[in-house]
């Protein structure tokens, strides 16, 4: 463990991880317009988040909320990132150099949150050499193991086809990588030790379609 | 409302809609396994899933339990299907044709689940008439109102840059779209009765940073 957040002993969920994660995006957008504190009535308000829900994930980290104030949306904002271990540079390689993985090299909000996208990787010799539009070089898979150790890279992306994924989430954990994003479809398999993550676009489309059947409608952020 | 399923006078929240799209896409996996019939126990093992949530999250919707037996695979995908409007061909136009669009265009797991990839729109001159690898033809932004009524498209989903969103939106809006999944940064505003989706990929970036920071592991699901 890096920092000194509390743990309580428990196991914070992913869901909370999420919660937090969408927490910082808000507060990032008052920052820029300005604003200096917040109530969680305000926050959730504004963000259709739940003000009840914001406390209580909060409450669990330490006490940030200041009685007839709210909270201070920086300070707020450097305790949420140093819970996010977002308080160094996190480095990144991503594995598929096509149009996903060009698209997550150059995802701005990567950049903005400490994010360090170090390298792109793919088997392809055509592709090899060249750059993303953001400027981020396209490195020949034979390099990973290597460039992985020498560049100490945290987090593995894959954005290979799903006939490469299993192949490549193996060759990431002989690397020594702990965390792995998958936007392959599929399972995968990752030893106990390496935190898997799989991210499944067709979920996003299914709400809306959910929402259309059911005639309902109002608009969210992404938890 | 197109389908009967049962809402109960309340509003079925969206982290709902989403464990429902993560079932189905369980569902397919056991499917194409081969497998018949699962308990709700043993798809929350197999894919780190919660028992006693799929149990209620499906009894919230009608009884489609057999004691002793579980969920017939098939029956239940049907379900599914049903209560997430896919039933029907759901059709969708890509605005921003750049890597991100093109990625979306040709995500394997849309098509999969009946969505309809109908157009990619894009204002660059240089794109129209070009199609993706898959064959998703791009299209000048100038015919969006026009083809997105003939086509009777269902959902918009934005990949443009961030200074673009709200204008496209706007132009979705008046076309008379009625949900919209934004891939932009950014705080976009929609009119009541527009349901509005905005995917951050940063939140599963960070929720890996968080897990790495705490020296927590586990693979999990998206939900």
């Amino acid at each position: 463990m890096r920092n000194k957040v509390r743990t309580g002993g428990e196991q914070v969920s992913e869901l909370t991880a999420g919660r937090l994660s969408v927490y910082l995006r808000c507060l990032n957008t008052l920052d820029a317009a300005g604003v200096k504190t917040v109530s969680s009535r305000t926050l959730a308000e504004q963000f259709h988040l739940n003000a009840a829900q914001i406390r209580k994930d909060l409450a669990y980290f330490g006490e940030f909320g200041v009685r007839g104030v709210g909270y201070y949306v920086r300070e707020l904002k450097r305790h949420l990132r140093l819970i996010l271990g977002l308080d160094r540079t996190v480095r990144v390689a991503i594995v598929g150099a096509g149009n996903l993985g060009l698209a997550l090299a150059d995802y701005p909000g990567f950049r903005q949150e400490g994010f360090e996208i170090a390298a792109l990787f793919d088997a392809e010799q055509e592709k090899v050499g060249r750059k993303s539009r953001g400027g981020v070089r396209i490195v020949d898979m034979s390099e990973f193991r290597k460039l992985v150790k020498r560049d100490s890279i945290d987090i593995v992306v894959l954005a290979v086809p799903a006939s490469a994924s299993q192949d490549v989430a193996n060759a990431a954990v002989a690397a020594g990588i702990r965390a792995i994003l998958n936007f392959s479809p599929g399972t995968l398999k990752v030893p106990p030790g390496v935190k898997l993550k799989n991210v499944d676009l067709t979920v996003s489309l299914e709400s809306l379609s959910f929402f259309l059947a059911r005639g309902e409608s109002g608009d969210d952020e992404e938890a």
